[in-house]
């Protein structure tokens, strides 16, 4: 994932209401009524989130007659959950290193 | 975490200066000095960054002499890896119901 796409999506998801889409759709695909229902906002400024999370490949979308129904993209999570997962790895296999040396120096020390 | 801890720490990780400071510090503590040389830009831009990321408590620093040193703070790093892990745990869940659904279809026509 290039750096531009991890800002994007990163920045996509500081938002409590494109998170709360984000969550919703996990469940399962939902008109834009459904989504927009429990956002106590006007509907252009809901749509604009909705434009945001599309933008960053986070929710595509489909429109049938007059209803439009989106679903989550599961990719660029996981590839920012890929990210994050890797910087405790790295961190954790210091700990892991930092636990051992401890060890072996009570060992000089008994 | 609230919303807002989460609002906080998605918006510092979207840019890349800063995601390369946590990559460095994943690997252990570093000095000021040490992280800003990798990265071309004036040292008041870098120490901005640096605030970024201590006021969202990805980052905290001990100064002692002249030298200030950096440690990363792992909690909210493990925090926002949590939702995302929830997310996909959740859309995983339904792909799983959606496999198992299907199969029972096929039982049905066999």
């Amino acid at each position: 994932m290039s750096q531009r796409r991890l800002d994007l999506v990163f920045a996509t998801l500081a938002d409590s209401t494109r998170r709360a889409v984000v969550e919703r759709l996990a469940s399962g695909p939902a008109s834009v009524s459904e989504l927009a229902g429990p956002h106590d906002m006007a509907l252009p400024t809901f749509m604009r989130h909705l434009k945001v999370l599309e933008d960053a490949g986070l929710v595509r979308s489909v429109k049938k007659g007059r209803v439009r129904t989106c679903h989550i993209e599961a990719a660029p999570l996981m590839e920012v959950q890929g990210w994050l997962a890797w910087q405790r790895q790295v961190w954790e296999q210091r700990l892991d290193r930092l636990d051992a040396l401890a060890l072996s120096l009570e060992k000089d020390i008994e």
